[in-house]
């Protein structure tokens, strides 16, 4: 039987990171659904359908990755698209923690979809939307911490 | 001679991880004051009023706990209360380094009151009241996690 | 293309802790491979041959699970037999540095074997193979932290 | 009715970040008993005789400090004296996760003594009888961070 | 040749950490410039100018020490002033995390640029600029936490 | 006045990790002095005379270091050869906790010499003399994680 996992994040913007992630999920799952959680408290830099629109761009020589969003609570869209598993990167201890906490509520409110972590890569374990973002702010250099449409779309943001 | 703790917190609202610790508390010292720090900084759902009753309510039947709302440094709460002991629940790492700051903090300002920690039942050790908040926030099940009386309470917040 | 998982360890013996990653894993692989590492230089209370007879017996109603035992690099393993990830369980902070650092090498030494990690059920947060040992040894009561055959075993052993 | 606390450590030997907790245990407990855990598999520099005279030494000027031995597991001790409560003093994140697990499986084995964990004093956040054997095996200097009493001993031991 | 360090900080407002990193910088480095990271999404006590002001009269009696504040990039401001490295004090594994996230993402803006941590003196090691304006702001002690010139502004802010 | 910094460790052998925190504190310091602490209670696969050895061969090209040995504690060998600070290399947190318990020592023992600490190279993260030996044990590829001089030496005595 088919084997569907899901990349769930803000991707605020998608990064080097999250795209290692996701390449390597697909080695792994028959389909990958990246999907923007569309949480309402943060303030976020791009519109969930700029976001959605990075992450194709990204990802299109993939082909067993789709990217999708959500408002709501994640485990609920999992089992909308009959996940089996959610993947999570870990880059550090405090990731770790959280991570933890949130999987063992997502465990309590449906024990059938399995979270799988997978460590980030050394060359991005410092890496973040945020630091991206704040660098690019100050017109700092961000060439291989993201793609080069992501860099072209900050670029645009704060010019 | 009588010994009283404190046991300090948000309760926005109190969970089951809350409640065990208070009882836990109550077995250990003469008389338990659970009170609810009033933090004008953050931006509560239920307010100080509503957080004391549903204290009330699900402690009711521990006849040595009281409950209570102080607006200030905690440490003068606990010397006005004649305390010989904060209670304070851990259940993680990043819990347990902000706790040891605060206690810290606690201690050079008055070295006859003990910080004591309590590590959090295993079934608690991922609940929060932000977390359950968040679930129940998008209508998930948090039967368990709460008192009947908290879990009313959040769904009357949420309709 | 069948996907197959390698879950690596001492099994010191196998506890319900390592018995819920095995479960967990045989649902998102076709092929699960428990291999014993057989890790010469600590002094083990079971032999490898008991550690696997043991596995064996608890593992038997799961169809997709066989058990193994290795001498040497666990990645020289996993290429072996052809394995698509490693499977880890992880319970604690600590625990995760160690796995982050074994999980680097294993990626510098191949890049193309993934390595996954599964949060531990809370009930077993704190169960290890040693701190098992230690509580039967001391005739403490071990009743639901390990399988009854190994509960058995371990009676015989601290005899 | 009486309240008893249970201060268990190796005590190999003593240091006043050790003393420290014993104090203030006595502050909030009414008897406070001091037990040096016999565990058979380390290599003390100090025979449990000499670490129990030590203690006795340091702590006679408190009135409900009673310094003991046991070999097995704490609970059983802890049960046997009847006490409400096992203190722990903590230092550090790692100390913290290795007691998180202790306790965990202390309350699994009995559910009415409680554990509770005081913060060390910041002097002797990095204090640890192995540590200060370490200095004092090449005649660094340790006034103040052990009992007069244990500096003379360590001297001796390392002449 | 000269030897140049950077110390960066908020410093809103400078406590008795920071000056204790800054006194122990000025032993290692010919030069230290302090200066005041004007971070705009933050909503600060004091002014830059006040900060400043600060840093200036409780390091005065240090010769090598001068004070500035920048917007923008921290290592832009490091290659502008020809720093060698950058000074930054440790507290506790939060801090740490944190800061290896800086540096990693400093040293992928430019190699030359050293960071260097130095761990806070364990009198200072619970202490932070915000748990300082917590405590004064409700009026509680903070003599020897701060220089006294911070003690009276805080006194004067929260008049 | 001329500055020197002590780069205190095992070396058993000496990898790219330790290599890379040497060549960074040459740039630092005037004199660097690698001194290969000899503790007895170890059971090392080279002996301290191969040690310095292939720190020699490795060094050679950086004009400002010299390598050394010590028995003893760290602070006195930086006090006999006059050492401004103790330099470490930091990779994770529990690196970072038992760095600060050995770095809060050595103040107490000797306020003025300074440790300072360099968070190791993203590509040397995971990297330790101990899994570099595990690894040459069963054959595995170390080419780039040690010099060619340690790869030979270690192939020698894994023969």
């Amino acid at each position: 039987m088919s084997k569907i996992a899901v990349v769930p994040g803000s991707f605020d913007p998608i990064t080097m990171g999250h795209l290692d992630i996701i390449k390597r999920a697909s080695t792994i799952f028959d389909e990958v659904k990246v999907v923007v959680m569309n949480n309402s408290s943060k303030n976020p830099l791009f519109t969930v359908e700029e976001r959605r629109a990075l992450i194709s761009e990204v990802t299109g020589d993939i082909p067993n990755v789709e990217v999708d969003s959500f408002s709501g609570l994640l485990i609920d869209y999992a089992v909308n698209v009959k996940a089996n598993a959610i993947i999570r990167g870990l880059r550090a201890v405090s990731d770790f923690e959280y991570e933890m906490q949130i999987t063992s509520m997502n465990r309590f409110l449906n024990e059938n979809i399995e979270t799988l972590f997978m460590v980030s890569n050394n060359h991005y374990s410092f890496l973040s939307s945020s630091i991206v973002k704040e660098v690019a702010k100050y017109k700092g250099n961000i060439t291989g911490l993201v793609p080069v449409e992501v860099e072209n779309a900050l670029k645009l943001k704060f010019q």
